[in-house]
């Protein structure tokens, strides 16, 4: 199950603390131009985020693609990279490896597999997301190349909405040891009408899983979402109209871009909901392995919020959604 | 893409005004009692709905289970089933044959496929739904059988909360020819700690993909959901405690029974939103497959607001979901 | 386990004595032309078998489609079908119930699930493989559409090779109530140069997969097969040409037409190895569930030599391989 | 389909001549103890072979695991690893970028994809098979510990079955650049009953599939396999016995320990046949990619004869498919 897609899929490995994060991505078209330094720099943009309020750590993060791309383009073959964990402090860690913090992970994957990899959190780390930027860094310069965009947008954080207010709340929180929540809203633009695999691979569905994957995602609407429930059916109708160009649309675009699961060539839009960040800078009461009750104190370095280096992870899972399910497209005619 | 899960798997087959709808569920365990009345009596829900508001259809839907059940008892082999669509007056639809009704999938599907069976909103009509609701039946018993129940109710219809108040806004609406969103809340009780595949399998990732596959539905929420969104971190910790009985569980539930995509052993919430039903039963302006605008004239039968028959549906899911990956927990150890 | 394909995919049920055998055929494109006169024809071949030694059972086998067909022309949506069960007399098999049958699976379906139909073997009937044949001619209409084709033929009954000999050999199999093992060649014509998915989904892998999977198969190889072992490298070398229209071919095909994994536009061809019949129409000595000595009686109606039967059967499953990858190349490119 | 199994998943990447060879092994249950010595000694059978004719090429192969085993146990999470190629000389193999040669994969990649890496047949090369052996060595421990073994040997080796004579006829080959082909047996000892999935994943049906997609493979069967086909039922019966232990039984084997798609309890036998090695050490008339007839010269280094190394291949194929089935089986009951 650390597998997604269909004809494009992504498979990723990696524990925080271990040598070395990786995925392989099967499935790209061969003969797709990958520009490396591009996608570095797309990769880069989840280590430092683009606003205040990310972590010091200089994780370095530098891709290295082991196969499946020879001189600039991709073979059809399976792309295998890895990106090192250079930073790893293990001895941060040493006492959650009895404990389970609130809100993470350590108890529920203890509780699973009667074993965990306590350093970092393990697999269960936002680590691991730089394998999917990776991957979907690859699939977005193919989907460009065919005239799809995808945007991510931090749209709230905790209840502010206006950039210097949330500036002022991200240092505030962090300074108080505290975190935040917000919501991220993503666009993907260029999408061709007739994409997403009804009933059960509906676009919408594809996306949701795709988002809800992501750590600290607790919601995921498209269109106008959970606001739809409140509105009568009148209020939201995209009544179609014929373009000028010959091409049909719609004049308003509360469905968010795809109608029956599929898409309709209007924007695909869609928000996701993060919580706040679960590790506090200030000492937590919880419990040990043996029910003890007991406070772990701050340590290592945490993001007081982290929406600003989740832009480019949610860009990317809805990379690798659109350019799957594009590919699918193709076989729908003989 | 007409399949669904991955040891439990379900596919299913129908059209609208076809002559039946159907489904596979294969990988359901061997030897589960099957009560063939309690499974109608599951299916009749969605057919009458529970509340006000629904279609004056009386559709039957009567189960006929053609493979995988023996003596009340489940073989392991795959369980076959069909509804028969008795009811189908193909007649009300010949207009949408040319047709794009707005906010339905008539537009999409052609786009896609470029054929369409139009009678009844062929494939892509709540009706099959019904195949959902059958084998999500089956899967529910065998969870009871383990102490696992599902249950999901009305939250809010329109800007509505309360049960008076909904049924005359339901009521209202049908008179002017609108129709209503609305919210469905669904609880998942007695699921043991350790369900849910990371990373891409975890287990809110799953039950949304499911969820948003369900016609209609437009956002997905687990735990507090968007709300956790506007939140600090100190204001959602889920403080463990050592109960009683010598078992750990948390003092709150804000993370909705799921900690890094894997059940903790305590309740699963989620809230579904759906959007208010498309077919109004009021002139509708369009366009038709040529760009000409044209007016649809209201025919047929359709409900104002489909969240009373919805129930079922949202817990079929929520059962299918369930199972399988109580199932792909047996496989976490040798 | 009931589902074979990636993106075109059959999904099937059924045991051989409930009321319809069934399956899903998920994923055909949309558009393609479907005679159901011819569909019925090729799914009688297997009914009646093209030789002497075939059961005398009349099975009918109407084949009715529920969904994905209308107007003659397939919707891209699931093609869910059943054929009724008309003749079963479960009478026959009262005291399998409680026995193992030597070589057939009575025995390992008990241990594998804990229960079994014991009527006509339940679902490891050969009558299961009647829905394989229906998808499998649905498949080939595609496929002759394209102008790839497919035909399989007896080569090999017994130690016999002449048609004569072939018949003399099974009516005396017959008359002492004894049965005969075999070999099918198959041939697929037409295949484009570039199908198949290296590494593991070679295209003869999945055509190994797919034969084996066909009831009372034991072997199967392609090209030269088995001989290839005993052979130089030097002898089995298929050497490129350029033929007079340009394209590019061998002058010879130990390679069976697919190199690499992938088809090279030659004729791809393989052989199938039947087991002999386990039902032989003789007392039979056994043990029964508690293990004690049984001698089972013959009963009801078994063919004495199944491959007059199985080359429909044989076919389809090569065009549910063949049109599956005909589609997934669709999407090697962008 | 760069991916084999179902619930243990192995994914593998890399090009013959790209830095490193790898995969990512996933679903491993948790908690397994893995001798990482024993890992490596078993990598190591396919670098050296067992007896003459293996290439002088010293690879090394050097395992590195990433993820997914820590202190000695595995994780649960996937298992991600690499092999470094050290040894690669792109030069040997400049000419074949511009030639298709003969019974190689060179063509039909090119067909497929419209490009291809060239150095040592890129991800067509039986180098990729370092992957397959790190996944299946740790199958294999796993395995171990529950008692289940797999052994494979040669059997034959061009017509030559006795050990002497095999090893005369490889070095005679390869004095002439010349190779064999050959027959690999293998059997898997210890499983227990109910293994294997029908309809579509029968034991033997996935057994064919992995070994029919290692390189050169031309042929599988098992239990009498293609001798059943020339046979009387009533000569290859397998008569059920009580045995002193109380356990069921077979008096003989031809079945092979499969019976219905599933294991009895019986010795899995099976046969792989081995075409000769494609590259001879001799001139070899060819085509280049335009048409024209040429003449490639031998180069690099090849084996006369794979099989001997071929024999942890053909273990690790049986390892990972059996491991997995013995997962899937404890899905079978609730």
């Amino acid at each position: 199950m650390n597998t997604i897609g269909k004809i494009l899929t992504l498979t990723t490995f990696g524990e925080s603390h271990g040598p070395e994060m990786g995925g392989v991505l099967d499935g790209m078209p061969a003969g797709v131009d990958i520009d490396m330094e591009q996608l570095q720099q797309f990769v880069d943009r989840r280590r430092t985020g683009q606003a205040v309020g990310s972590s010091s750590r200089d994780e370095k993060d530098r891709v290295e693609v082991l196969s499946g791309i020879w001189q600039g383009k991709t073979l059809g073959t399976p792309i295998g990279f890895v990106v090192r964990n250079a930073d790893a402090r293990s001895a941060d860690y040493d006492d959650i490896a009895r404990c389970y913090r609130p809100n993470h992970a350590d108890y529920t994957w203890q509780a699973k597999y009667g074993i965990r990899d306590p350093r970092g959190g393990g697999r269960a780390s936002a680590r691991e997301t730089v394998a999917r930027v990776v991957a979907g860094g690859i699939a977005m310069q193919a989907l460009n190349s065919k005239g799809i965009t995808i945007q991510a947008r931090i749209e709230q954080i905790g209840p502010h909405f206006g950039a210097d207010e949330i500036e002022q709340a991200i240092q505030e929180a962090a300074a108080a040891g505290d975190t935040l929540g917000g919501v991220i809203a993503c666009v993907i633009k260029g999408v061709p009408a007739g994409l997403g695999e009804p009933l059960f691979g509906k676009l919408h569905a594809q996306l949701a899983a795709a988002m809800m994957s992501i750590p600290s995602v607790h919601g995921f609407e498209y269109g106008d979402g959970f606001d739809m429930a409140s509105r009568k059916g009148s209020e939201v109708m995209d009544e179609f109209l014929k373009r000028d160009d010959g091409t049909i649309g719609t004049a308003t675009n509360h469905s968010g871009g795809i109608q029956g699961g599929i898409s309709n060539g209007e924007d695909i839009t869609m928000r996701i909901a993060f919580k706040p960040v679960s590790t506090l800078m200030r000492p937590m009461p919880t419990i040990d392995n043996e029910g003890h009750a007991v406070t772990l104190q701050p340590r290592g370095r945490h993001d007081a919020c982290v929406l600003p280096r989740a832009l480019p992870i949610v860009e990317a899972m809805a990379a690798l959604v659109t350019l799957d399910n594009y590919l699918i497209k193709k076989t729908n005619v003989l």
